[in-house]
């Protein structure tokens, strides 16, 4: 008879994920890149070569770098957020992860407690929302428009907090390419809230993982960089810029954090081939792999534009992104893309509902986000032609697709 | 000025981690492997080979595998733990994680609460007994002797615990090159842990993390092979076999936990690179490149050991290990391995001192644990040499060394 190890989980314990039965036909979520702009003979070259030269350090816990990660990657990084973020940090300021949800864990390890509030551009990145939830810890959502979070009200939620006693732990923010409304928060919206954590005593963590996904190359600077009180934590990530299944993030912070992540990070450091890999390969060749990779992603973009306006019309509302890897579209309000996930699953098309991605359950309740960066053109133009069938089956919307009317089935 | 984070951090924080000043110049401690041993010609070419044919399936989190890991590693590990430990699992049974830590990690998560009780080997890793006291976990220590954890104790204390209405949540036992004793329990007591796991209604956590690295090659079976009930959960590591600083281990266990352990490892997969680079190169060179590993280290041993007997003489005991990368020795009583090992550091020589390593912090106050694998044969010469010196100085033992009588300076 089989041990029923069942009585023995703590009450707490997320439900049991389901088998993995393989990828959907049409895959429109999860954050995947593009296969073709793999840089694969860059990266076979960096592997042979810094292995040859030093590979030998692999039989060390932390290679000759120490607990904060590979050191000429660090090197690389303080390098390039000088040079593409405006941001001045050394590589002892710099903590390779594995993965930015580490850096997530991490910073949320150190700074949150249960019962704490923090704050969040409203349509958010769901594995930093599962996360709050996890914990126990509030996120308070702040609208959007096209320019991203909005100030004034980010400003009404802090005075309405400090007036109830509340003072949140830190504004996490994707302020670059947010995830998933791809908004950019420009200039003069980052100095305000630069301002405003200053004068009510809040910390930003800055998550720019998106930011080297920015079409025209050109991108506004870190908050980490306009910040004059040393109070943001900066969270990046190689894996929209090479590659996901690689797990290589980073965190900046301030070394009285730094210390205290440091202390957290209990796994003995995080995978030493691949930061070797990436900063191999990255030092001589992610100044060209990043525009090419930009390029083919903006197609892949207009692509499923085209494809949504043709199968749904007016019906998909939808704003032309200035870079990343997602769309962020809103449905007529009758269609709740809850139920519409799980019949195009059905379908063979995985899509993102909006209320899985949102504070706002109302708001996003038509809304969903549509990840492009993996499939293939004629998948996106296929699949969003079997989402719109199946939304119209569903939903009565779209009336018109291909420019031909149709009834509900 | 800067803002104070400080304020935030939660209460029950661990205190802030040191800045990393590099390695001591005699490194005993930390289960880093020899670096001359690391197969590169091997991994290089299987880099290359396995990126040529499948890399851009690193453009996908998961690879094309799931959550559970780069199925070609699991399909070896599959065939290498039938053939090496008769243990029966399928790729499906098997979850590769971010080192044997996380598999730690996630198995402690999934079974235990704050107050728990869980039963373990008295000596003992530090990285477990560290999180089992984080965990607000009551690790009951079981003494050992040269065949390994002591069966009419661990009897003892599942009577006595039960007496006391007391049902641990696991056994978590390295049944094979014990860390840091390196012994190995014998098959008839393997059996009797099982039946008295049974008996008790106790499930099993086995660490099998240095199995590879017996000398002669030949294990006993795993207890997950042995058992006839499904009751224990098998975690191992490349760490040892091939490199530490590839963070890749593994966890066996059966769907009712893996469902669990899936729901709480929130990191997006573990390093898919190192994945797919050990899956191509442990299957064709496993079996003749850990031979070949050990013989190195069976060396290493015995320079370390010839060390001792000349430096320690007859104070420093240990058992001539029958595999594995530690010694674990003990000194005269009058000697506090804490003291020895703050006094060691200073003149550049790294120990483990025994209460890090124990629950029963008399018991180990005078023995310490040697790692030998990374030092060089001159390095470990020489490294003893300043620690018999440093003993010496501090503890008056060994009174002679080197065959020559030494006064307490």
């Amino acid at each position: 008879m089989s041990f029923d190890f069942a009585p023995l989980f703590p009450p707490t314990l997320p439900p049991p994920a389901m088998r993995w039965s393989g990828s959907p036909k049409y895959n429109f979520v999860g954050g995947n890149n593009d296969p073709g702009e793999v840089p694969l003979d860059g990266l076979m070259a960096a592997a042979q070569s810094v292995l040859q030269r030093e590979g030998r350090t692999l039989a060390t816990y932390g290679l000759n770098s120490g607990p904060q990660g590979y050191r000429p990657l660090r090197e690389f990084l303080s390098a390039k957020l000088k040079r593409d973020a405006g941001m001045t940090c050394t590589p002892d300021d710099i903590l390779i992860v594995s993965g930015s949800l580490q850096a997530l864990d991490l910073v949320n390890a150190a700074l949150l407690t249960r019962g704490d509030t923090v704050i969040v551009e409203k349509d958010n990145y769901q594995g930093s929302l599962n996360r709050f939830t996890k914990l126990g810890v509030t996120a308070f959502g702040i609208p959007l428009d096209a320019g991203g979070m909005k100030m004034d009200a980010l400003e009404a939620a802090l005075k309405n907090l400090k007036a109830k006693g509340v003072t949140p732990k830190f504004i996490y923010t994707i302020p670059t390419v947010q995830n998933p409304t791809a908004t950019i928060l420009d200039e003069s919206r980052r100095a305000r809230m630069l301002a405003l954590a200053d004068e009510y005593g809040v910390p930003i963590v800055e998550d720019d993982c998106y930011a080297d996904l920015i079409w025209s190359g050109e991108r506004p600077p870190a908050l980490h960089a306009m910040s004059k009180s040393d109070n943001v934590i900066h969270i990046g990530s190689f894996s929209k810029s090479i590659a996901p299944a690689l797990r290589v993030g980073f965190v900046v912070a301030p070394w009285t954090v730094m210390s205290r992540m440091l202390a957290l990070k209990t796994d003995a450091g995080s995978g030493a081939l691949e930061q070797m890999v990436l900063a191999e390969f990255c030092a001589p060749h992610f100044t060209t792999h990043v525009p090419a990779l930009r390029k083919g992603l903006r197609k892949k973009v207009e692509t499923l534009m085209e494809a949504l306006n043709e199968q749904f019309g007016t019906a998909a509302e939808f704003d032309d992104p200035k870079g990343g890897i997602f769309l962020w579209v809103k449905l007529p309000d009758n269609v709740d893309t809850l139920k519409l996930y799980q019949a195009a699953l059905k379908e063979g098309v995985a899509i993102n509902p909006g209320p899985e991605w949102s504070t706002d359950k109302a708001h996003s309740a038509s809304r969903l986000r549509i990840c492009f960066a993996s499939p293939t053109h004629q998948e996106i133009r296929d699949g969003i032609k079997v989402l719109a069938e199946v939304c119209r089956r569903e939903f009565g919307v779209p009336a018109r697709s291909a420019n031909v009317e149709r009834a509900k089935a």
